[in-house]
């Protein structure tokens, strides 16, 4: 038997220590963000998390969800009260404009939540999660009838929501869509063509699903530059805007999976169903662009999410479990044995996963503070560096929290021993479900990429240069503390290896961008850990300040400097191989593999 | 659908050409191994491997083992069949001893076989793989009487063997069984007890099953000292030899597990079951560390031969998916866009892999032969190395091997996008099959451990100053060549680390136990990675010899490159880690995790 407990201590320090959330109560839905609030937030999505969707965690992976052969879908047992329940609260409405029904409470509110969510069943946190994709869509996109016609009940719950890209030829490229759309007298279209891998794409927990369809209209340009955006309800609204007539799609069956098995993976058909288009013809592109870096956020969440949850059964076994003695000596002599978590090895697991986990929040939550204060800012400026950083770090939070989360997960596995292996104890679950968190929502190659072809030269690299900036003048700022000097001295010298990677960047990608590919999870992997060190030596010197005040403050210290000690060396030999360019790895031709 | 073709090339290189194990006709059991038996040997088997074994790898993770209400249990449809053609071929008793009527055939060219066999199925391979464990123990402490009896039927495989060690309380720690051992009047035992992760425990492919059991006589000293090992067979043989009346066990349960589906991993009860000694009282775990390089070796091809099986098919997938146009301009402008295989970080994850099984392939079989040269050597100075260097290697092949087979698992998968998450696809199953192997045989922290707690300082360290001193000798004959430098250098360059790495070990190890814990995974890590250099340029002298003759040789020089461009990098950043030593690792209290 699993569980999970929501980390609430360490996201209150992360919210209100670190990032003080609450000082920002001048900005629009930040007003009534108090201490308090936050502390009531934390604690009641905590609840929700523990005791009614981590018990359905291993529900759903056992049961896995049933397509009937009416085309409907049947979710696992408990899974329709727990949505009920989810709709109830108001969660999913935290962060969605009070206009629509939302709470417009922030974005970084939300994403405490979101981990927990997360974190306690995975599978069942993507059918808000995905409805939440629909939701940004379309109020990045739609018009105000689309926005009033469709946002409210997105933003509850009460309906779901998908998002319909991929199809059998093309999963990362778009350009290759084939679904059509038909233009019809009434200024509707008519939607064919098969779409794959639609996570929610049917289920019986809402009472409508809106899907967003990325379709190209006949005659439209070939490639990327002729995708358009289609609202396509399952049941077309009635004058009263209630669901009325079923529209002509449906499910043609469920993938089997590794992981996430109470999510509905759909083989969805449309068969010249009735779609809206949103936006300009031809520009659904933009419209999935703009939704896309919160997307990847919470992916990257979701690999943080299950690492913690791995790490917190891990640790409660690594307490519990009786195997061998102390190298130094018995630590329990009254028992047959010492509890394995006096064994160096399996401390290098944990604290291997606890670093890793307590850094990844920061720089998660920090992150989407500026998911915040970029639309929210009264200053340019604010907004400005807000928008440099979220394009920035999206990638990195992706695919950096995804790839380690994963690794945790399996090291996690690997502290329960053969335990560990066996469908009764339940962590292998993780392990599967974590999986998926590298791949979908754009690879994390392909994240690589976005990070090394698109990012870094953005605005002839005004983020990443900004964000050196900002560590210089960190460690500036920070220099005369002696206590302080051992994080100091880290992050100058992973920035440092950073910059060197840049700047070799700059110099080789251009004139041969295989280089630039060839670097991309190397350079990546680099930043993840510069990052991960400024969040550690940001949150050591409020540490450092509060120590002896709590043990909390202390075993920061600790793990701050477990990171750099045995996580960051890593980033040098990421440096080493991002250097060695593409040369040896493009050299052999595809039939020598 | 996935597909196995084994290495046959690969192998050849490592057997006959680095290798040249036909060059050793002088000693016993070698007399027959030319360079035709050894292609014959290995094509039979690839054959096996990719007709039979690997088909029904799907079928076994589907099915898996069903426990019928008598306790029986009825593997997977088709194995039966393929057991039986197994037995027929003689695969199974290629090295076992002529005087038991096996082939007598060395273990490197069983290790091939083995190979192959694991990576077509895991979960199959493992029910001659415990026969094979059985049968080395009755080999290694058994009477001439129980030789005899046992050993012709286990070796061809008829008879299926087990290893009855786990008990619910202790897995790495023996010293906890409970299991006991009643000495009767006839000079048998009764025993009495549960085991639980059985492997192989009850099945219906062999007409009798010999199960090794580790127990405790009534009265014996506690702990590790008072364990005595049994052969306990499920029919106790008749005056004939032949499977007579049903002993008193029975398999009380299957385990639901995350992999090797078509593996009957099951709890074993006996109740008053008759057993007889093997050796000395008291002196069973003897006997199970004689048997246990050899197992420890085999489980390390596992995790190889899964890294090989998913690398396959994910170079094939990545030759065929179309997606997007290369970085450097379309390579296929006939087609809607390229084969995935030519963006760079594809290939990325396709080298690492590559360069990592090929690497690993020279180590294991390497580290194989001495196996046979520990005990067929005339030399005394040679039998005493390939003892040393058993002890020495044995952990890190285990370790390192099943470790990093598993990173190429997840790899391959992710080579496969969103296809590689799916069930339909199959190569999902490598990585759950694969993570088993760092798992089993002593977890890899076990390993570890066992690296630096014993096997380095086993006869004042012989064994690793030996292996230093031969690598100091390679490069130094080596040294005049220009177009093996780059090789010469990074070997030199990694055998340096690991002479820091052991040289800290010696000098902060010993003052506190618990440095040596907090280094064992890094420093078996360097260990490897010089292991795998040495391998690399070993193989990169002889392709450089015959380069141009045949491109085989030229990708081997690209693959070798690419080992120490890419892969030989993370050794400084382990030496980094493992030089920090036990403090912070040891510091939090465990209620602080």
């Amino acid at each position: 038997m699993t569980s999970y407990n929501a980390p609430l201590r360490d996201m209150q320090f992360i919210l209100k220590e670190m990032l003080e959330i609450q000082t920002y109560q001048d900005l629009p839905g930040f007003e009534e963000v108090t201490e308090d609030l936050i502390d009531a937030i934390l604690e009641e999505g905590g609840k929700y998390a523990r005791d009614v969707l981590h018990p359905l965690n291993k529900v759903g992976d056992a049961h896995g969800c049933v397509r009937n052969d009416d085309g409907s879908v049947t979710t696992p047992p408990g899974f329709k009260d727990a949505y009920d329940a989810m709709v109830e609260s108001g969660f999913t409405a935290m962060a969605a404009k009070t206009e629509y029904g939302g709470q417009g409470l922030p974005h970084v509110l939300n994403v405490a939540y979101s981990e927990m969510s997360s974190a306690a069943n995975m599978a069942f946190s993507m059918y808000p999660g995905l409805t939440h994709g629909a939701y940004s869509a379309i109020e990045a996109g739609g018009s105000d009838a689309q926005k009033n016609t469709y946002l409210p009940n997105l933003a509850t719950g009460k309906w779901g929501g998908t998002m319909n890209l991929t199809e059998p030829q093309c999963g990362t490229d778009l350009g290759l869509i084939r679904t059509k759309a038909v233009p019809q007298a009434d200024g509707t279209y008519k939607i064919t063509g098969q779409k794959i891998w639609i996570s929610a794409g049917e289920h019986d927990m809402a009472d409508n699903i809106i899907h967003l369809v990325l379709a190209r209209i006949e005659g439209a340009p070939e490639g990327i530059k002729g995708i358009s955006l289609f609202i396509v309800p399952k049941y077309i609204l009635d004058e009263n805007g209630e669901p009325g007539a079923r529209n002509s799609l449906e499910c043609g069956g469920l993938e089997e999976k590794m992981g996430i098995h109470g999510n509905a993976t759909c083989v969805m058909n449309y068969e010249d169903a009735t779609g809206w288009l949103i936006g300009d013809e031809n520009k659904g592109m933009r419209v999935m662009f703009v939704m896309m870096n919160a997307a990847r956020l919470a992916v990257g969440v979701q690999g943080l999410a299950q690492a913690e949850l791995a790490y917190q059964n891990a640790a409660e076994f690594a307490r519990e479990r009786l195997q061998s003695r102390s190298l130094t000596g018995p630590k329990a002599p009254d028992k047959p044995a010492d509890p394995i978590i006096v064994h160096p090895d399996v401390r290098r697991m944990l604290m291997d996963s606890k670093a890793f986990i307590e850094g990844g929040r920061a720089f998660a939550y920090w992150t989407m503070l500026f998911n915040d204060l970029e639309h929210l800012s009264p200053d340019e400026k604010v907004r400005e560096k807000a928008s440099d950083y979220m394009g920035l770090m999206t990638p990195v939070v992706k695919s950096f929290l995804t790839d380690k989360g994963f690794k945790a997960c399996s090291d996690c596995l690997q502290v329960h021993g053969g335990t560990g292996f066996t469908k009764d104890q339940g962590v292998e679950q993780f392990l599967r479900d974590a999986k998926i968190a590298m791949i979908y929502e754009g690879t994390n190659g392909i994240q690589a990429l976005d990070l090394v072809g698109r990012k870094l030269s953005a605005n002839a690299g005004r983020s990443i240069f900004g964000f050196f900036k900002e560590i210089d003048e960190w460690c500036e700022a920070n220099s005369g503390d002696e206590e302080l000097k051992p994080f100091v001295d880290a992050l100058g010298g992973s920035k440092a290896k950073l910059q060197e990677g840049t700047t070799w960047l700059m110099q080789n990608g251009m004139s041969d961008f295989n280089n630039a590919g060839a670097a991309s999870h190397d350079y990546l992997n680099v930043f993840g850990y510069t990052a991960l060190t400024y969040m550690w030596a940001k949150m050591a010197k409020i540490a450092l300040a509060k120590k002896g005040s709590d043990p909390f403050y202390d075993q920061k210290l600790v793990t701050g400097r477990y990171f750099i000690e045995r996580l960051l060396p890593e980033a040098g030999s990421h440096l080493e191989k991002l250097k060695t360019g593409a040369k040896t790895m493009m050299s052999l031709d595809a039939e020598m593999f």
